[in-house]
């Protein structure tokens, strides 16, 4: 591998994507993206008794269904980066905990499921065969987590964004028929100062811009070099900001741009303001239409950037800022 | 690099631990290795208003000392890896929001310190000259997150430990004078059933027994290899537990082992029950004290196992074991 510019990796030998599963939740399963994901939940517990445990068992099954469709055995694969938006992460650690893999634990809040992908091309290609990236986010549990009880039944302001129930997992390999991870940008912690907490697609804009701009900088690639750019989970609003802030900068992507959340549920159907988040939001849109797209040569390079909110509830209370970070990576067939 | 075996990597190159730094707070500053710190604090708040932001400070200032001590211009760093305690990780992402440099946030609870010198060291190695890997933990801030309001003034059982409040901070570079990191072995998850969020060492302790005998069957090497093995916050509950186990398995590893949780403090005089706790356990111990020994050739071979437990408040109210897991890095001149 090697580094352009200062936060781009190329790789010689690019990793590729052998095999992804996702499972969703019911509202994700109304969604106009439904026939693309593995499974469909009929219900937020799935039988557990709580969200938490819940979530751990999605996460968990879609790990092994990843591996499942794979056909590679579990002892093959060497590493699991995982992570999730639960305190702690715990419904990685416990959803798999029977894994029987080395496990790296990675926190990027929306943005896991991306860093993981970029961590585990760097190890394909440095000193692993076969590794496995996941994460997960249940509305549930990041809705009684972050905000309030869901049995008080809050208004939501139209800038609030819907936490998809989820999970998305990958298999990277060193060789394989595609697509592959051809590059991967790492971001920078970026906060411009935004405090609310219900519009958390504004405090991420200007960190996947950070991330953008340095893609196309490192790469020397206009945004018309991909089929797709994709972020995370910006939603309605900070989708709309970032095409205006990139406008400013001399890049135009409104042509080939969109955003996961935006892409996930239909905002006048569903009563989901400003659309879907958490980290399932891409990794289920990836792994359940992205991946296809590619495979069936729909689409040849997507550049999917993921985007974080680095807070929590306390930090919120305590009048603290909201900073973003965004992870980037070039996938290509 | 080559990997050894299921879950051990050498180095072709190995990685240098340029620098480090460490700051801790008051308590850690009357145990008996207060002299080995770079700085101790005189309160817990250091002119902030609330624990979670005095926590973020500290990884700050250690991460900026670190730093600075190296003289390495901090924009030739190009990677930081940084972790801690508090939900969704906030003393690192606040803490170090100015920093600037490509941020990969991990989670690896007490463990994250050596995930960080892990994932360092393979970024080291493939592709980049100098990274950082940074931790962070406070004794009140986890308390009320983890356990009771402190004003409670709730008793502790003698099986509990204490949150070490601090930070540790290392860089890692292509080359250098040493101490180098030879060896990673990344751990799995570990779950034996354990409940007892108030006895954390022994919970950990066969996660720690597991990344321990993985190591020395992928290297071949016996425990009197080292001049030092360490696991980093089994307290001395735990550390017993990982003395016996390990002799079950044909290990003698009482005469050169220790645990980090058991030196920072003084049992007898300041009340700290099973001993220490928490991310900047090893960190600042690793940081202040064995890096020292290292440099002076004091000691030319040490093992450093961190444990995490990887639970949190609301896993426990739901009857949840605690999974543990642990990595290991060895670290030679």
């Amino acid at each position: 591998m090697k580094k352009l510019g200062k936060q781009t990796i190329k790789f010689d030998n690019p990793p590729c994507i052998t095999e992804v599963a996702s499972i969703v939740g019911p509202k994700e399963a109304q969604g106009p993206l439904a026939n693309y994901f593995d499974q469909c939940l009929e219900d937020e517990f799935w039988g557990e008794k709580t969200w938490e445990k819940s979530e751990s068992k999605i996460i968990k099954e879609t790990v092994n269904m990843s591996i499942a469709k794979s056909g590679i055995p579990s002892n093959n694969i060497e590493y699991c980066f995982a992570g999730d938006l639960l305190n702690q992460c715990i419904s990685s650690s416990f959803g798999l905990r029977e894994l029987n893999i080395p496990f790296i634990g990675i926190f990027g809040a929306c943005s896991t499921f991306v860093e993981g992908l970029s961590l585990g091309a760097i190890f394909t290609e440095a000193c692993a065969e076969h590794v496995l990236c996941a994460a997960s986010s249940h509305f549930c549990s990041a809705e009684k987590q972050f905000r309030f009880p869901l049995e008080l039944g809050n208004q939501r302001p139209q800038s609030s964004q819907w936490t998809v129930t989820g999970a998305g997992s990958a298999i990277l390999s060193k060789t394989g028929s595609g697509p592959f991870i051809t590059h991967i940008t790492t971001g920078k912690i970026v906060d411009m100062g935004i405090k609310d907490a219900n519009n958390m697609g504004a405090a991420m804009a200007p960190a996947a811009l950070d991330t953008l701009l340095c893609h196309f900088k490192d790469t020397g690639r206009s945004p018309n070099y991909y089929d797709a750019i994709l972020t995370g989970d910006l939603g309605y609003v900070g989708k709309e900001i970032l095409i205006e802030l990139a406008q400013d900068k001399g890049y135009h992507i409104k042509q080939n741009y969109n955003d996961c959340g935006v892409l996930i549920f239909d905002k006048d159907k569903q009563d989901t303001h400003s659309g879907g988040s958490g980290c399932a939001c891409c990794a289920t849109v990836f792994s359940g239409y992205f991946f296809k797209q590619l495979k069936d040569k729909k689409m040849k390079r997507i550049l999917l950037i993921a985007t974080g909110a680095l807070t929590n509830a306390t930090s919120s209370q305590q009048g603290e800022s909201i900073p973003g970070i965004a992870h980037a990576v070039s996938i290509e067939m």
